[in-house]
């Protein structure tokens, strides 16, 4: 018997109907002697009409009690999913985050999980019932107040859980097949990657793949908790996330590319002639963390000889970008530097892949596949298992179609006429 | 500096400008130096539209996960109160009953408070904020599963916490000016009472006045707490309900009768032929308490000497009448009573009054009201500062109105001209 937890996302339960086939596919895997728990988001538009509501009567609204708001959202899902369940014959006991255990720190709006304390579903579990828990939401360990977890904090709720009650396994419900090789929106011949490794899996969550967040995929590999992205509409196996995908003897050999990612959410900042002098960049960079700005990629040029200054270039989310610009003119006089440049239509290109380690040649490649399809590349970060190039927006398409055609990833013919059916 | 507690019912939290209306008035109260704790129910419709959401999904849902969804109702409209509130500028924590320290037993849908801890609501209050909490909901002492207390539970919960907190008053704010000496829609020169006991006011909502529930003036009663019934949508004074009306030098003689109340909303069963013999009514009535039911009125036949059999009739909520009909059914063969009568088309009115113990003769003129009115009466029952008849559905209007003019309980031409804008 395993203990199997499964987390489903809005679109799973968007209504009545979604609900009822969600506690079909949760008791027919109870029934095929399992011990389930389900984490659960909020149904479809719920979250947005809450805030809605919020913004009619309040621009600013305290966070303590946005988080009250918002945590009603998955108090109504999980409540309608247990008597789905169980209408179909079988125990179902719906937990909040507090009562399940999700402890977090005070942070409303974005939590993180401080500690998990799982004894109400163990005792669910041990009665052979299966337990619905609330995903996003926990409780602050030092003001009890309700939190949220914020973006992905369904996914790092379940991972969290899993984690703690020692599960087998997490699986992860979508409305699609799995994590592919490329976004199949823009390549069409994408497929779906049957197995992945934990840190391919965190780049490609950094570099814009949307499936799973970063913070629900660095949880699992802590814990060594395999996760399995699959799809709520069929049976078909997804992706699975595990520490070591290639030592099962599959049956292929370990690719060098697992994916292209890609990003559009991203703004660039230059500051301009800034004096060559030790600490200034750290000044400029202490700043932008006091201001709770994350940034992505930094490009410092060559300091001119002539001036004995030199340019700077970040990215960071696009929705950052104000409170950045409006931090670095207040220490324009300090650190005297020339101007600073904004550009939001940039966009973000990512090579991930373990196999790049062992093969020389990959940036070679893969920069002359952008440069055949004529796009120009403005930054260029890496790491062992990513290459990252910032491009422009609208050259975001063709970079990608043109690095996953370039890596040999694009489906066969056959496959890729069937895709979303068959996949890989 | 007074303890003031208000409690606000769905339709004065209707929608995001009742929210801020009613965040208008807490601020005020407070603004005038009182601290000031909030009891408010779910949004107007938010509760339909939940149940509405359980039957699509279970035709007989789990209590347990029936109080769960229900209990989100009011975590919106709290959390939305006190986000208006911090936008007039002041500090406002929402609570969950639970986390306001509202303990009751385990019965879900309509759980009893066994205890009030309200440590953290006081802490709000010592900090100087204004406490925001859930009405209608609690938690399982036995179980920690979140509990709902039923009908009139928001006014309950008010009057609880305000005990448990040591409040000066008690604010329940409903859509009407207070308690009326009878229906207005029935009787057009009804008047406001501007006092009234608890014992008055138990009979009064016992007997159909639907403005404060039984169970709430009860517990007022036993912590002798002052209520102060009023409406949300003006400043001007509503109905005190407290342990004397009348000591406190008011300016007029105690009324004999302070109202009539009328309720549609029960049915009556004969059971004909009961074999005269002890413990044939209390088998009858223990099948009847085992089911669950309240019975309100008993009447029981002198026994017919030539068979040795009598009549029972007895009243109780309609909605309870099939089951009740299911279970005597069943009892039917062991008891040996001919057959069962049923009728929903009948109406309770009552006069309530603590002067009708030093006036003899107020059920003569009762009777002789409801006489010259053309109602017949079918059933009796009567208390020390009530008397309750049974009537056809149909007669309930030209009782009320009867009864109502032979106590001289209507307002003089002019008061009756503005009513609903200045009572008495």
């Amino acid at each position: 018997m395993a203990l199997v937890v499964q987390k489903y996302g809005g679109s799973s339960v968007a209504d009545a109907s979604c609900i009822k086939r969600v506690a079909q596919r949760i008791v027919a895997t109870k029934k095929a002697g399992n011990d389930v728990v389900v984490i659960v988001s909020a149904m479809g538009d719920t979250t947005d009409e809450l805030l809605d509501l919020a913004e009619q009567v309040s621009p600013l609204p305290p966070g303590r009690e946005l988080d009250m708001l918002l945590t009603s959202g998955e108090r109504i899902s999980m409540a309608l999913l247990a008597m789905a369940i169980a209408n179909l014959g079988h125990e179902a006991r719906s937990f909040t985050g507090s009562q399940a255990g999700v402890i977090t720190d005070s942070t409303h709006g974005k939590a993180r999980i401080i500690d998990v304390t799982p004894g109400r579903i163990q005792e669910a579990i041990d009665q052979g019932h299966i337990a619905i828990v609330a995903g996003f939401q926990g409780v602050s360990q030092d003001t009890k107040d309700i939190t949220t977890l914020g973006r992905g904090g369904s996914d790092t709720t379940a991972v969290a859980l899993a984690a703690a009650l020692n599960a087998d396994v997490c699986e992860i419900y979508t409305d699609v097949d799995g994590i592919f090789t490329a976004d199949p929106r823009i390549v069409s011949a994408a497929r779906k990657i049957p197995r992945i490794s934990y840190d391919e899996m965190m780049e490609m969550a950094a570099c814009g793949a949307k499936i799973l967040h970063l913070r629900c995929v660095e949880y699992a590999r802590r814990f060594d908790l395999p996760i399995h992205v699959r799809s709520s509409f069929s049976t078909k196996e997804g992706t699975w996330v595990v520490s070591d995908p290639y030592t099962e003897g599959t049956e292929m050999e370990q690719p060098i590319i697992s994916g292209v990612a890609h990003d559009r959410s991203e703004a660039k900042i230059t500051v301009v002639g800034v004096p060559d002098k030790v600490g200034e960049a750290a000044s400029i960079f202490k700043t932008l963390a006091d201001a709770e700005i994350n940034i992505d990629m930094i490009v410092q040029n060559v300091s001119a000889a002539a001036t004995g200054r030199t340019d700077i270039s970040f990215t960071l989310p696009t929705a950052d970008s104000q409170t950045a610009l409006t931090s670095l003119k207040k220490i324009q006089p300090q650190i005297g530097f020339e101007s600073l440049l904004f550009d939001d239509q940039i966009g973000k290109v990512s090579l991930i892949g373990a196999g790049m380690r062992s093969h020389p040649g990959v940036t070679a490649t893969f920069f002359a596949a952008l440069a055949d399809s004529g796009v120009n590349i403005e930054m260029i970060s890496t790491s062992e298992i990513r290459i990252s190039v910032i491009v422009e927006q609208d050259g975001v398409d063709a970079a990608v179609a043109a690095a996953h055609r370039a890596f040999d990833l694009d489906a066969d013919q056959v496959e890729a006429v069937v895709y979303g059916g068959s996949g890989r």
